[in-house]
């Protein structure tokens, strides 16, 4: 599907860079300049990486109830402040706390292997010692979920399907089921835990973390990804056709305990619509591995330099910019959804407003969630953000990503920008999702594309609701 | 330098191949045909991947002193006589134990930062709860040892040096002196540790052991090694010009306890000149971290299936071909100097030999350490190796590769065969070497040319001796 997709959008990009941009041009000349200065600036800047760089290095993780998470709300305000943002804030979430302790995994027999393993986030751990138990075995959460109800009974579930690799990152999809819901559908058959191959398309002996949830009423037993070689490792060992045994000791635990975080929002204020806002984000945590360079140090870097460089003008744009690093994104969207529910009121205010929380290339395609009268004002936004290698998307149909999702549900009008994806879940949510991953020249591309977009949508007067 | 060479070798390649076979052939044309038979057979079997399969899956990791040794040494004995050598035994070794135990290691201030990092093999431990010091930075081994006497009392001396990546490798000789000495230069200079970026090429978050040495009489103290990036950033917290507090926790310890080991050999035994052997190896045992796939697992598995296809022909070649599995090479060549000590009678019986321990590419060349009166005979091996891609280098040097130098050393005349390396120390003594690292089909063209060696060298009569 992707790949008939990609076809036509070529030649729908070639027909955009053609057309000229219409005589009723939403910008006036002099606007236009002021693009172009802010396409050379960030062209040239390395503020994003620099922003990366000192949030990994003097901040790192920053999963929700860490001191991570603390020091990151302490680090984005002070940024904000100190990149010339007009109006800085937080918005303060709660939650309870979710605590990873140690992991530790290996085969018993038939050869004993020591097997990297990380819990997923959100489950709880092993009873006593930990649990030691024949594997049950599963290509596909599918195969899983076709298996009788008893058949697990004193067995571990493991699923071995292997996430694929696409530029588009579409491979995630189709993986990440079982970690979201593979433990409970596991449980249900009887199996003591679930074990499953990283959402990953990775070869390194690190094992990839993410989100799971229990379904209400089921048993809650504990869940871990290995890593790709040693979910290799296993499925090689399970091929000889003899009982696999398997033993799991896990510490982490849910608690009742309510912890804190926040939203940290910074504004440019409009010169001439000031509630008007156009808003760009990211997500300000991280799990609790790695320094979340990637995820979603990126973001926080291309939203935060977009910001700065606006602020330079000499003068503010007609409506506001806002920037918001949501709370607590990798435990469940928690920042988003306190963020829809607290505005709700202005919601109708938000004009239109983009995300970044994934990939790591440069942008090559831009597809609009917009009212079809915005439609020729999106041409011409496309027209800015050609000669950076973006096409125009012929849909018009986009949900924002990640967080701002919540506010294109919620009737905001959105734009997505897709970046290439290729090496993301090599990383994605590993101990190896740090600054060396970050290129710094991809980075300077994306984030003009966010500032051009932002200036662009925040300076003229397109009404982008549907 | 290596590029000039590079550029010679190609103009000598292309003379070889249109070098026609001289009339004066040291192979009969019945005997041409078997080795074409062997070329075909080994390109399109799968048989070196089985056994490296069999070996990582079924013993896993095999550093001397640990059951995985033991259970290799019993592993090759049974294989060696399931593919048919006509003579299997063993030649044991003894040394001391080391113990890796747990290493842990954190930046304390200014900014807190988990670390990976393993402790390089042979270190002993820290003291009580460990040590907690600030971290004096050196770019070089070179810089350390120009440090003053004292400068380092109480602190921990840090190597930052990262090894270039190279096609034949020699990047590591750069960035393995720190390894090996940087321990006691930083123990004469007053400090507590020594921890240096991992000798590796990768951006994983996976650190490289390897083997150090303590110099007599100067103080032992902890080594160990962070991963590239963890040694970034180290790097970058000391760039902001604070004191940087480093913590390190190792169990490790050297034990007085004996462990044994033993060389396993293999023999087909010559029709003609039974005496006279050709001995091609690899090192049975690998570092307690990862499987050992390609250290040395590929080199395993290509002289097995050596040995098993020549077995398999009609006919035994004149000459012996001796499978050599040497024990204990990553601790210190200990299989190598005992075979070396034991065989010093008949060492003058070895006629060539050729190891591999480097490399997960195909072979682009092949250095010959021979007779003057031999290169005639090295010239029509290389007619045949040339379709496989194997150009033949103008020089005649050759020391074997890694335990066979100590045979090289002892007169035996040698061949080095060179592979792709670039990839090689991205995996080198971690956690990642594991079977997915083994590409199936550049290992086909691996074995086909130490099986062509082998029979070309045991069936000609050529005196390779100097």
């Amino acid at each position: 599907m992707f790949i008939k997709t990609f076809g036509f959008m070529a030649l729908v990009s070639a027909a955009t860079l053609l057309t000229p941009l219409s005589q009723a041009a939403s910008l006036s000349a002099a606007e236009q300049a002021d693009l172009m200065q802010l396409k050379e600036i960030t062209l040239n800047s390395d503020l994003s990486y620099q922003l990366i760089e000192s949030l990994t290095t003097e901040v790192g993780n920053r999963m929700m109830g860490t001191p991570g998470d603390e020091k990151a709300v302490i680090w984005a305000q002070e940024k904000m402040k100190a990149l010339g943002f007009d109006k800085v804030w937080t918005e303060e979430i709660s939650s309870e706390l979710w605590l990873r302790g140690q992991a530790r995994a290996k085969i018993v027999a038939p050869y004993p292997q020591e097997m990297t393993i990380l819990a997923l986030g959100g489950s709880v751990g092993t009873p006593g010692d930990g649990i030691t138990a024949q594997v049950a075995h599963f290509a596909t959460l599918d195969e899983l979920k076709a298996a009788k109800p008893g058949s697990l009974d004193g067995k571990i579930a493991f699923v071995s399907y292997r996430m694929e690799r696409h530029i588009d990152g579409h491979g995630y999809g189709a993986a990440v089921g079982t970690r979201v819901v593979g433990a409970s559908i596991a449980a249900e058959k009887g199996a003591l835990a679930l074990i499953m191959r990283s959402v990953g398309t990775d070869d390194n002996r690190t094992a990839h973390t993410g989100l799971m949830r229990y379904k209400a009423g089921v048993k809650q037993i504990p869940a871990a990804a290995l890593s790709n070689p040693d979910a290799d490792m296993l499925v090689n060992q399970l091929k000889r056709g003899k009982p696999v045994s398997f033993h799991l000791n896990m510490s982490s635990s849910r608690e009742k305990q309510l912890v804190k975080s926040a939203n940290v929002i910074g504004e440019i204020t409009g010169s001439e619509k000031p509630d008007e806002v156009v808003v760009i984000g990211a997500h300000l945590d991280s799990w609790d591995v790695g320094t979340g360079a990637l995820d979603d140090g990126l973001g926080i870097g291309m939203v935060l330099s977009a910001g700065h460089y606006i602020a330079k003008l000499p003068k503010r744009p007609k409506r506001s910019i806002r920037v918001i690093l949501f709370a607590a994104e990798e435990i469940g969207l928690l920042g988003a959804k306190d963020y829809v529910k607290r505005h709700k009121n202005d919601m109708d205010k938000h004009m239109i407003g983009a995300e970044w929380d994934f990939g790591s290339g440069r942008i090559y395609r831009m597809t609009p969630g917009v009212g079809a009268s915005a439609l020729n004002g999106v041409r011409e936004l496309a027209a800015y953000l050609a000669p950076l290698g973006v096409s125009l998307a012929p849909e018009n149909n986009a949900r924002a990503q990640s967080d701002m999702g919540l506010l294109s549900d919620a009737g905001m009008p959105s734009v997505n920008f897709s970046p290439d994806g290729l090496a993301y879940f090599d990383y994605h949510h590993t101990e190896n999702d740090t600054l060396d991953k970050v290129n710094a020249e991809d980075l300077k591309q994306t984030t003009a594309v966010y500032t051009l977009f932002s200036y662009f949508a925040a300076q003229s007067a397109i009404d982008f609701r549907k």
